[in-house]
């Protein structure tokens, strides 16, 4: 593994940290559960013990947002309250209850000399977060990165400065002060881009980078990082409606909830697609429930025609709608004449995160699982439910939309990787 | 996933090839564990029996590289016989016997919601080989990226250029008579160094690329790879030898066997650590034997002084020993104060390949493996076990030396990814 050298102040600041980190992460490997957990509950308590402090940073925050104009939506995610410090707290008190997944035996074997062979999960080491202005990621990467093992490096918006800054040191003072390596938590130095760059480009020190964010954060770390990265979050979700279809109501249910149930997330739904032989049962319904929704509909011909003959006006649909993560009250809704003609739509435009079929057909939903290329695939179901939370993992770091290392909810398991450990008796290799 | 645009006409050429392997990626992921390996049956026999044309095409390049001055050891690996093209096939036949991968289900459970999860394995898709003169790579790689249901683009060296394409002909024609989807096995067109460039960054066309060669080789793929990369092979391995040494025979044994069995691959040990408690006792007999197995010793000054004593030359080892893969009869040789400094020493130098530890003392075992952060750790063993063949995987595509998706020997369970299908009645989110 190569080290880094570069001359200028900021790349100096921020490779020592990754040192730091380098080094807190080799003591931190081999600590047992119970460290770990007593470490979490530490950081619980003095997020609560010391909420004046968090809010008085946030209170900054908020007020340069204002001040820099940024929108109330942007203003809501940056805020915190006592309320949102408890729910952050309460957050590491349930990663505490977690199993532990380092030291795990994934395979174990003797071979037939004799040589015992068994590989363990250990953690990845160090991990950098770079993200946006949400300040609870800086608790929830922080503590599930403490519990698989991972010193974290963690690069919030430079809109929330004070309260990532309020926020690490107490977390990462509580750490050290439970018994966890200094510089387990830390912020990385700097809110310029140049300190990014630096991240982006410590290999050797920094083990892997999590982008969390829109889709131009993402293109940015995967172009110029050095640091392997997990993509994640970028979802440009399908729900896609079979010649066989379910009774009318059901999808319904499903594309509403799929769409306006939580429309900024990136498991909502962005594109309908509904076979030729099925449109004219279930588009006037559905149109007229996702346009009383106050969706606005971007439909191709067809979509638009049944939407004008009931009543429902639509926009037209064009290649940049096909595309869209909109994260807002906007579907793009297509008919297509056939199941490979849906999948081959999905293929080309999909980001990979999750599709849905809902059909009665056995054979549509097999080929439809089998073909399409995403993460996740769900049968019958709501793109929702791709959720840590939901699949039950206890607690998300993001979900992957990529296929190395990990794909779809990333929870601790993903943040381990493994070692061979190969214990003999003086074998040589004949 | 974006797709990528390019002007020139070598960019067209790599990025119509990684097309077409996408379409056929999408056709052979679904595909029966019965077809694939009626397919690798028929690639080996394809190759016996178009034995004269490989031989043929391997004679060009071989004429070609004495034209071109290559060493007679890079000519022998470049040269192909009749036996050696049996051997591939055998090679073929004997993936064929291994179980597939594609379809195995990871994780399965019922939410308390109703919602049936599966985690499957499933086909990386697209993967990019970039190696050096060897021509079995070509066949090797075509082999497990067959059976483990992925399109394989395969850049070899272009002093293999004839060997290679005709080797891939053979193979994909062979593969698409038995049913495979045409373009499952393609050379990257081009030999420049252009087409390379193109290769690594067809992000969205291919999932992953694994480099096979040498140091630099590699360095330049994870710079330049938008695609994500998967470093393989580089190996600065270690032996240490503890204070509670096991008899003077058995750590000269693995010594040995770790440096001079076949120096030139990466799990041969590069670098000899010895407690300063176990030096004179221990290095007096292993220093004679290395000299006396032809290993120019590169000693600190301990080491050093030891062997002048015993009438062993050595010449003065620089970091640029510590830091080397020889792979040649060259070790470096130093004493150390602790297992702690042992362990640091590693962690500083080491490749994070392969690390061996030579002790009686459990203890010393168990802070070794726990807190050397390398793909494997043995235990009174020689480094030279860190294989596929030897860890009983039946074949390896290479050893990754990083922590991200795969770490050490990969087999065919490495070149999958995975897939969450998710079947439900109507679910929507609460």
């Amino acid at each position: 593994m190569t080290d880094v050298l570069r001359t200028d102040d900021s790349a100096t600041a921020v490779l020592d940290s990754a040192r730091r980190a380098r080094t807190a992460a080799a003591d931190l490997a081999p600590m047992s559960r119970g460290s770990k957990d007593a470490a979490l509950h530490a950081m619980a308590d003095a997020l609560e013990a010391r909420v004046d402090e968090v809010l008085a940073a946030n209170l900054k925050d908020v007020e340069g947002g204002r001040a820099d104009g940024l929108s109330e939506s942007l203003i809501d995610r940056l805020s915190l309250t006592a309320a949102r410090v408890t729910d952050m707290a309460d957050g590491l008190r349930q990663v505490a209850t977690l199993p532990d997944p380092v030291g795990e035996v994934i395979r174990g074997y003797t071979l037939p000399n004799g040589l015992d062979v068994r590989q363990l999960r250990v953690p990845l080491g160090v991990i950098g977060i770079i993200y946006e202005a949400r300040p609870n990621v800086t608790v929830d990467a922080a503590g599930l990165c403490v519990k698989s093992g991972n010193a974290v490096l963690l690069r919030g918006s430079s809109s929330a400065r004070h309260s990532n800054a309020a926020l690490a040191t107490i977390l990462d003072e509580a750490a050290t002060a439970a018994g966890l390596p200094p510089y387990t938590i830390q912020l990385v130095p700097g809110d310029t881009r140049e300190s990014v760059k630096h991240l982006m480009t410590a290999r050797g020190l920094v083990d892997v980078l999590i982008p969390r964010g829109g889709a131009g954060l993402i293109e940015t770390v995967v172009r110029e990082s050095t640091v392997p990265v997990i993509e994640t979050g970028v979802g440009n979700c399908h729900v896609y409606v079979d010649a066989a279809h379910p009774s009318v109501d059901e999808i319904t249910a499903i594309v509403l909830n799929a769409k306006v149930q939580r429309p900024s997330v990136c498991n909502a739904a962005e594109t309908l697609l509904v076979h030729a032989a099925s449109a004219d049962a279930v588009l006037p319904t559905v149109l007229a429930a996702l346009s009383g929704a106050g969706v606005t509909i971007h439909a191709d011909a067809r979509a638009a025609e049944i939407g004008a003959a009931n009543g429902v006006a639509t926009v037209p649909a064009t290649d940049e709608d096909w595309s869209s993560e909109y994260l807002s009250l906007d579907m793009a809704v297509g008919v297509v004449d056939s199941l490979d003609d849906a999948i081959a739509h999905i293929r080309r435009w999909s980001s990979g995160h999750t599709e849905a079929i809902l059909t009665e057909s056995q054979q549509a939903a097999k080929t439809f699982v089998s073909r399409v290329d995403s993460a996740a695939v769900m049968v019958n179901a709501s793109t929702r439910f791709t959720d840590g939370g939901q699949f039950g993992f206890g607690a998300e770091i993001g979900i992957s939309t990529q296929k190395l290392h990990a794909r779809g909810p990333m929870g601790l398991l993903e943040l381990t990787s493994t070692k061979y450990v190969v214990t003999g008796e003086g074998h040589v290799r004949a």
